[in-house]
């Protein structure tokens, strides 16, 4: 016996997101269906439709925006000369939380991933050159992530940028603050050793 | 820095689904966002109006149904004298799934709960006993869950149809297949000895 066809429908589309598989997916619908009043599923539905409309990609970094340019590019004080990359949209606002960078931001839209079929014309990779050659630009941080994909394309845009007189830099990877020697894997003991520095 | 209204009313929305928190709710948000097409997104809150418009409640049992009576309560070849109580559309739609039962289902929308403030008048049980009076009636399974809820569920509803000329049965509780007697908790390894049956 299968659910009714509406209830299959909902159940497949919450079955699409990321790490919900079958059960979660059932579980999901069915509470929608029993906890949910009429204004509640009104909402959702419309709040999904508000974001094919209401948000759009920032013309100059990638970032998620309200009109053409995001609300961080908009911003004049900020420091329109350090640019961070990063491989997509949370990690932006990830970095925007601890709030204590002031530049702007590059973002990717992926990484380099052989195994994903992730090329580096699949990535937002152009405008970031473009950005590079027109405005004066001091200083690229990669903050890609400390991954196969991540390493790689960091390694790729280092390449890439080389030839502009810029500063390039790689954001610090190694034990996380608060983190015990013993409990960390081997890439990370050695990327913290790598990167001592003086004390 | 928040995300743009719109990204932050969707997030709100999946944070009401069960065991979803706000990264969670923040993932799947961004996953429609960045990975779903605008067609997908429509789909999705079409889905959710969906189950509003074309879902209702079985008159007859409380199931999911398409019309007034859900597909079990419409099927003739099932065993109409057979009730089955379940606290829920999911626990129906597995024993459903072992596709072995033949009866039908009553489904009560919950269980007695004192935590919770979840009392006899919440519950779909009118209409059970509407049922056992009006119907003729010859056996009520009571498959609501071990726990303490399910179980003061299941005793008052023994008190309430003792009076009626009816098979009152319980489903088995004990040891799962396959699970090991030393892994299990004393609740279950004590219906498992209560429960012992001849060999």
């Amino acid at each position: 016996m299968k659910y009714p066809t509406a209830l299959e429908d909902l159940i497949e589309c919450f079955s699409h997101l990321p790490s919900v598989g079958k059960k979660t997916a059932e579980r999901y619908a069915l509470y929608c269906l029993t906890h949910m009043d009429e204004a509640d599923i009104v909402d959702f539905s419309n709040a999904l439709i508000g974001i094919t409309k209401d948000i759009h990609i920032c013309t100059s970094c990638g970032n998620l925006a309200e009109g053409d340019l995001c609300d961080i590019c908009k911003d004049s004080s900020r420091n329109h000369k350090q640019v961070l990359v990063v491989e997509n949209v949370k990690d932006l606002f990830t970095i925007e939380k601890i709030n204590s960078y002031r530049g702007v931001y590059h973002v990717l839209n992926g990484a380099i991933s052989f195994s994903k079929g992730i090329s580096i014309n699949d990535l937002n990779i152009e405008p970031l050159i473009d950005r590079v050659k027109n405005k004066e630009i001091d200083e690229i941080i990669l903050a890609t992530n400390a991954t196969l994909e991540g390493e790689t394309t960091a390694r790729y845009l280092k390449e890439l940028l080389n030839t502009y007189p810029i500063n390039i830099t790689r954001i610090a990877h190694g034990l996380p603050v608060g983190g015990d020697l013993s409990y960390a894997d081997e890439m990370t003991v050695l990327k913290a050793f790598e990167g001592r520095r003086e004390y």
